[in-house]
């Protein structure tokens, strides 16, 4: 089972993610090495889990965080991970047991553990039957807590990397746009004048940190503002609605 | 407070909203007259409201479905609903307590209830302090339904309504777009022959619904199979994934 477990808040959690935590006898835990993450896993494990569960800690594959080809870089990651956690699923799953994997956020959203076990799936025999549990994203944490709606009527949002975001700009037909994934402050050199930014940084967490207003009046804040928190807890982990202005939205 | 309630399934529900919903003391049903709709509601009501919880049905205001000018119909539509609701909660809502919207899946995602209630707050004195609580929106159900990752390795995701796709077509640079709002079933008239779809009606409900394969392939099957289901249920809320293949996924 692979349990979105919401992207910071454990009031988040679904009830459906609750009761599967709690039918699941073995939890596969990948040690990003992030205090915080761990904690809201154990926090959950506490309040869902039955008193027999088991814990197994994989350490992290290691991977390049900036490679040159990357998706050759994540698909030998990936290999090299399918192998890693077939071996450890195998060993440490008694049978008809359910293991479970609690993935931040939701598993449908950058995020490779469905993909992984689909891997895995085939390595194992009899094959793992896999199961996804939706969780409420970081989009989603950050749309609420600025009151947000994603989407002008009737127009469409685009959800993309820091990566991409930087290597081809705003799309010129889409006025909504959702970035993750961007270690790089990609916003801060967009050269659009007529963007508005709503940014939110460890959300649904005590740390939880929102900014948002005239992208060229507060990009300086944010990039000031990423930096200090980030040297404090060592860790961030931030995302971010761009929103053209007067874009399609019918005044009222 | 605005409370995503999930799309369908009532195990969707957050740890949060089930919270929300026991706190709050008026909820302001809008009626869309659909059965299902109304029985996710109550259920919900049933296990999680406070006993002395009360329900105020609001007739939804009327709507043309396909206008000429959509934002300008759709702005009419809006002010007049502010106007009936300002007044509606004005009347209802006893100082100091809570009322609550149930919405349909997230709020964040094509859903007018925040911005009535931005709408409505500006006419309320004191202004209603509005909070939006996010919910597993349809768009997560379908993809933990088929089990599926939405985007690519590092690749964006386009969240879009069947209107626009039949308007614009794919988006050549983006290979996953999910489609909302398509009752005209535009997957179908698509001239790409490289796409698979994953379709998903009924999501989180009995009666769920599921297809996937080459679009070529399943269109005709999709197109049978939404129309007999929509004549049986008397309504029908679908929603599918398309999937550009071969597009930049790493073998394994
Ligand atoms: C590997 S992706 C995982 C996304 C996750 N599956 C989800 O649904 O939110 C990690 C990215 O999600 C975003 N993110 C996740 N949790 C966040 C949080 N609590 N606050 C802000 N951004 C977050 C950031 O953009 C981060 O770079
Ligand atoms: C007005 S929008 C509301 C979306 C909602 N706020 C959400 O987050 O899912 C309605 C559209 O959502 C999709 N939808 C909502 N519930 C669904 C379900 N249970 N199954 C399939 N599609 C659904 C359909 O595309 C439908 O036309």
């Amino acid at each position: 089972m692979v349990v979105g477990i919401g992207a910071g808040d454990p009031e988040h959690l679904t009830l459906q993610a609750a009761a599967a935590i709690g039918r699941a006898g073995v939890f596969f835990e990948i040690d990003k090495g992030i205090a915080d993450l761990a904690a809201l896993r154990a926090t959950l494990l506490a309040r869902h889990a039955r008193p027999d569960h088991r814990v197994v800690t994989a350490p992290e594959v290691p991977r390049e965080r900036d490679p040159a080809d990357y998706p050759a870089e994540v698909a030998a990651w990936q290999a090299a991970r399918a192998r890693a956690y077939a071996a450890m699923i195998t060993e440490q799953l008694p049978a008809g047991a359910v293991g479970a994997f609690l993935v931040w956020g939701d598993p449908a959203l950058y995020d490779g553990t469905l993909r992984l076990l689909q891997g895995v799936a085939d390595r194992t025999d009899p094959p793992l039957r896999v199961v996804s549990i939706p969780g409420i994203s970081s989009v989603q944490a950050l749309a609420a807590a600025h009151g947000l709606i994603l989407n002008r009527v009737g127009e469409p949002v685009l959800v993309t990397t820091g990566r991409r975001l930087a290597e081809r700009g705003m799309p010129p037909d889409v006025p909504d746009v959702v970035v993750m994934l961007d270690g790089r402050t990609a916003f801060a050199d967009l050269p659009d004048t007529d963007l508005d930014i709503y940014w939110g940084a460890y959300l649904g967490t005590p740390r939880q940190l929102l900014v948002a207003g005239d992208l060229r009046a507060v990009a300086d804040e944010i990039v000031a503002t990423r930096a200090a928190a980030r040297a404090e807890a060592g860790w961030i982990m931030d995302t971010y609605l761009l929103r053209r202005r007067g874009a399609a939205e019918p005044a009222e």
